[in-house]
């Protein structure tokens, strides 16, 4: 037998990813299997991200897990679902290494600690980045290899698709056991550069239906869901996928923009309705399509997930007038903080021709502020000690 | 020859209509031809009227048209429209009782005056009175008899279905010639008198986009669209049909804001996408729900036009209770005007319990007005002649 280390410990990062076609809909919720594929772009994590700590001991006497510094139950059932499938594929692949004896380690209890760079406020979704990252560190921690999506899908759905960078699609599949429903990358991260996302954080103030429960409701009450699963989807990801390939941003934009909407119709369609979109969402969309209609072409386009923030994808050539067009209608409040945050985009001035094409009125504070970022890369690995989230007594560092 | 009276005037009223299965999308933009049957309820016109008084004259020079006392172009196509139909029928009906020649008044030129009783500012469906008053005013001065939808629909779809009172379906029809796409009433006027319909006029900023240019884009953009009409409207309109004949008030809420929601969602489908509904008639919607699960079954529903207004059913054990809701999640600003207009609903307290189950901080002032009525009947006769809007001279007379 190898000797073991008292303690193995591993840290990685994972993304966060955002659909250009959506995902909205199980057709399991045990193996967590969707109803239709879909398409994502993954962002950079210089800008947002998730890092996750994960170490074993045989001095560990329960699984821990500790989020943003706090300790949370170990025993939410998607979490468990997460380390049960870990651990059975690090069983079954030393089983086929090894004999039928499995080595010590894989009966260590693990402790793991995760944050992000990012605030859970923002409403972007961090479940994804999370599970992501929670797989891609637990297979390193038990030396698990190959394909993670069943890992990851057991956390969070579309978690599978930040386990590669650049743009993912996630293949619904077609077996019962859903071995086949696993993300494959479409182009990778340097496919595209002159692409551009701009999170708009929105001001809201209502709660919202999460979206475990408002997909499991949308799938036993819109009429519309099922229809667009199976009859709109599938061209959509083969028509997404050509966009992609071909740099196409006229028709990769429409159809995210389509597809965005499409997605909050079968919410609104919904019994009783879902509704993720509000007025400053609205206005949002509004400035996209009047931006695109002065310029006589899609420059700009949006997408919104299960919350108002706007996600808005353009190009190294429009990116610099639609932010002062965004500026000129959601005037930043003075609150001291930063409106734009991520990637600096050189100021310029709105001319008065859009200005006057917009016809919009400035909504002050409706927009918190702007996280500028490109295409990004998958999870990776941290080499540095120095960056674990737990220390060698396997309990999270105290904060810097 | 029948002898000619100088001037043959006459004045009727139609109502105001609010489909509860919902008309969106034209199979033919000519003749007015809808994708899919819809079906709705006849508001009273002691709330919600137009007026219109015809005259025809052989001193007449041209056809005149006045709205709200002021002249609009009469050359407007749908206004054509239905006068060209109008007088086709008419001609066709002489020359069937009196052979080939038509009688002079035939060839008389209309002046038109008509009016609401409340403000176009209310957002109401205004077009679908107004045209249902002009087939049925210029029916009666140009003595035409028999079925009217087809004058109505070619100034405004939904007008055919304000020519009943009760409950009424517009039958979509199957022929090219749009002979069959005729409304039908479902039950009288007086089959449900503990039904109320509560509109709820909301303050809205921004203009929308209206209703013919909007179904339009629908046809040709929402994926969504043609499934609903095809596959989801025809079992909704026997279920709706049910409910209305039996009295099935939880099936009909029910059905209503599902239909209701239904719409949204295809102008949410549509690109680029439509949206009528605003924060404030989504909160509606919430307390709607939130109103009927502390019942624990459907007491209240909404439906929304191409607006944010929202009409509300509801039956009279629930009329003050809702009532006292919305006045506490919608406190009226004052503004000196009334917020409860129409018919008079008792005031009741707010349960505590109630009030905790609502679960919404007031928003003071988003709704500007309540009209509170019943079902009512279809257009009237005014016999009396002071009740005419143009005088001996075939002028508007001066507003009283």
């Amino acid at each position: 037998m190898a000797s073991e280390k008292p303690l193995v410990i591993v840290t990685c990062t994972a993304p966060v990813n955002i659909a250009v076609i959506k995902y909205w809909g199980k057709r399991d919720e045990e193996l967590i299997l969707p109803l239709n594929s879909s398409l994502s772009v993954t962002l950079h994590q210089d800008q947002l991200k998730t890092t996750t700590t994960a170490a074993i001991s045989r001095d560990f006497a329960e699984d821990r897990v500790w989020l943003n510094g706090v300790e949370v139950d170990v025993g939410q059932p998607r979490l468990q679902s997460c380390l049960r499938e870990i651990r059975r594929l690090a069983w079954q692949q030393r089983r086929t290494d090894e004999g039928d004896a499995p080595p010590p380690h894989l009966s260590y209890k693990v402790h793991i600690a995760s944050q992000n760079n990012f605030p859970t406020a923002a409403g972007l979704a961090s479940s994804a980045a999370g599970y992501a990252c929670l797989a891609y560190t637990l297979a390193r921690v038990y030396r698990v290899e190959g394909e993670l999506s069943e890992v990851a899908r057991r956390g969070s759905g579309s978690a599978c698709r930040s386990l590669y960078g650049g743009f993912v699609q996630w293949h619904m599949g077609e077996q019962a056991d859903g071995k086949d429903s696993i993300a494959q990358q479409v182009a990778p991260e340097l496919h595209w550069p002159e692409l551009w996302i701009l999170v708009l954080v929105v001001s809201a103030e209502r709660k919202l239906t999460g979206s475990t429960a408002g997909m499991q409701t949308s799938v036993e009450t819109s009429t519309l869901l099922q229809f667009r699963a199976t009859s709109v989807v599938p061209g959509r990801m083969a028509e997404m996928i050509r966009c992609v390939r071909e740099r196409d941003f006229s028709g990769f934009g429409q159809l995210t923009m389509k597809d965005s909407n499409q997605f909050h119709a079968t919410c609104l369609d919904t019994f009783p309705p879902i509704s993720y979109l509000n007025d400053t969402s609205k206005l949002i969309m509004y400035l996209v399509h009047r931006f695109n209609a002065h310029h006589g072409q899609t420059k700009v386009a949006y997408t919104f997930d299960a919350g108002p923030n706007a996600v808005i994808f353009t190009l190294d050539d429009a990116v610099a007038e639609f932010m002062a067009a965004v500026k000129h209608c959601f005037p930043p409040e003075s609150n001291g903080d930063r409106f734009l945050k991520g990637l600096p985009v050189m100021p310029v001035p709105l001319s008065d021709e859009l200005k006057a094409a917009l016809a919009l009125d400035p909504s002050p504070g409706s927009i918190k502020y702007i996280i500028a970022t490109k295409v990004g890369p998958g999870p990776q690995i941290l080499d540095d000690p120095h960056l674990h989230l737990l220390g060698s007594d396997g309990l999270p560092k105290p904060a810097a």
